[in-house]
């Protein structure tokens, strides 16, 4: 009796696994394999200290700056927040409450229709198509707002600028959101496209190509007019969502330059090769250019083929859903262990035969 | 024409100057003059390792751990959240969302009828007595909902544990929130009380009595029915509002207990000795159970005061709202800033007379 109506009727977003039983190759939530850089360890130590008892900048400036000095934009096209599901949840408040109905794939990040549930925001999906691939045709002209990740998730699948832009000239009076959690693994981003859109916000985190998923950090990029809206939101939740810690560790990620290019070229030849391999081992390989494979095979069941990894201590992740229920999404991770994945899945594969 | 309804119709929170352009004694947002502990600053240190790279534990079991060990209640009695501006957030979605009418006082922390206005939850208010304290029989018996703070802000009036039971017993169908932000500088806490009555929350923060507001930790605890209503929540907001560092930290400031014995106990010793320097002085001093004092003066124009202060180097908060626009909040600091002080506010005197 004590609940509201609205927390009786959520169905809360189900994250991947976090396994604390035993050491896992851990290939499930798209984690980066590599550490923070000791630059970025270093200065994070350096940032423990007195000033802690201090709340921190509300707005986050120092890292705004940054931010807006390695995307040639200023100041006031940043948004900042508690990891990219924070910024996505402000934006939805921000754009999406009460307009009916907001647009986005059939198959995507499924935190989108949680965010809808939430915020009472009715939407409808438009359908990949075959290939998994995101037809800009099939979203309605009806659509009061769109939303995607560029590459998809859980396809890794990219969709070129020239068609991101296409759709930004088609629906410009309504607010489109570009989702590039994974933009960083071979994609081009948007954020030079929000100078001349007006309605476009690009959202990237450095829980990925940053190696920091365990500091939360999120950001938004866009008009002023919808960063505005965005400080607005964030202000009426919580006024201080970043932490002294995690500002400081995301100033050293981006500042750290070099080591973030190396992490990020060594995953995509991590990607490619994984990917050569399990082509060779007839699986149907979608064409990624995210930090993990989405992948199917005509033989091994899906569902069966997590499990036996699982007991094999390699997580990866099963969704169980509608068009991908004989898919398995497989994180990226350094060559030693996707050799081992490999091998494994080769045993399976001659005690099937 | 991108914002939605709600955006535009909201008016945001409004915190405490946060102030870059010189060094100020800091008195306007109820920080503890301490630093966190060497104890807690090493673990800090030592919790900043490759580990970053990984998503933390979406449930925070490990401080949930720690404190439900402190505060003797159940793991599952225990929600964790990005500072407590957040749990009261999340708690204002999952227990008061869509009832009619929420109460809270006349006089309390401004975010709650922000809150209000982004969940779109309608409120009305309970007038504290003319000597701003709180009088249970003033809450009318048609509120679906219940919340203020004890002590309350910004008067720092704590009301007495009985009184509150008493209020529980009367509202056992609604949903009571006890906002302990302030009650380990006197005052004694509800906790124990979440036990017997469902229908009680209690949310306490790190960011005052633990030193650690720049860490951004909250916590709530109350029946495993309510906390899994703010997971539910949680869960469709953001998965891991807790990272890594932020966790550890407020770990080592549970374990420091001596460390937070004294600075709570220096606080208060300090606060006392401010009130009677203060009430040598002409002021009305509201008695505090909080780190700061509600005061007013006779002839001293409250804002007046708080420019001068201000020009002075010494910045302490004035809200400018209807009965309390003649009030300044003073934070309790060092002995020797409060000295500063008061001598300041002797040669203003001085002057005037």
């Amino acid at each position: 009796m004590f609940w509201s109506n609205l927390t009786k009727n959520i169905t809360p977003y189900e994250s991947g696994e976090q396994t604390y039983d035993r050491e896992y190759i851990k290939l499930n939530t798209n984690e980066n394999p590599f550490p923070p850089s000791e630059f970025i360890t270093n200065k994070l130590k350096e940032a423990v200290d007195g000033s802690l008892r201090l709340y921190p900048d509300p707005d986050s400036n120092k890292l705004k700056k940054v931010i807006s000095n390695y995307y040639h934009v200023n100041i006031d096209n940043v948004f900042i927040g508690n990891g990219s599901d924070e910024v996505l949840a402000f934006s939805f408040m921000a754009f999406f409450k009460g307009k009916k109905y907001i647009s986005f794939p059939d198959i995507t990040y499924s935190f989108y229709s949680v965010y809808c549930d939430i915020f009472e925001i009715e939407f409808m999906t438009f359908p990949l198509n075959d290939r998994f691939e995101i037809k800009s045709d099939n979203i309605s002209t009806d659509s009061k707002g769109i939303i995607f990740p560029n590459p998809n998730a859980p396809t890794g699948i990219y969709l070129e600028v020239s068609i991101i832009e296409s759709i930004l000239v088609r629906f410009s009076s309504i607010v489109v959101i570009i989702d590039e959690a994974y933009i960083d693994f071979g994609g081009h981003s948007c954020v030079s496209l929000t100078e001349k859109y007006s309605n476009l916000l690009v959202v990237q985190t450095f829980s990925k190509s940053r190696s920091l998923a365990g500091l939360r950090v999120g950001f938004a990029i866009g008009n002023s007019n919808l960063i505005n809206a965005l400080e607005r939101v964030k202000n009426c939740f919580n006024s201080y969502p970043l932490d002294r810690l995690a500002s400081e560790g995301a100033i050293a990620a981006i500042q750290d330059s070099n080591y973030f290019t190396y992490c990020c070229n060594y995953i995509i030849e991590s990607r490619d090769m994984l990917a050569d391999e399990l082509l060779l081992l007839s699986f149907d390989v979608l064409p990624s250019k995210a930090n993990f494979l989405f992948v199917s095979h005509p033989v091994l069941d899906a569902y069966s083929l997590y499990n036996s990894l699982k007991e094999n201590s390699i997580l990866v992740r099963y969704f169980g859903k509608p068009r991908i229920n004989n898919y398995l999404r497989i994180s990226i991770g350094k060559k030693e262990d996707m050799i081992t994945l490999i091998k494994y899945i080769e045993s399976i594969l001659r005690k099937n035969s």
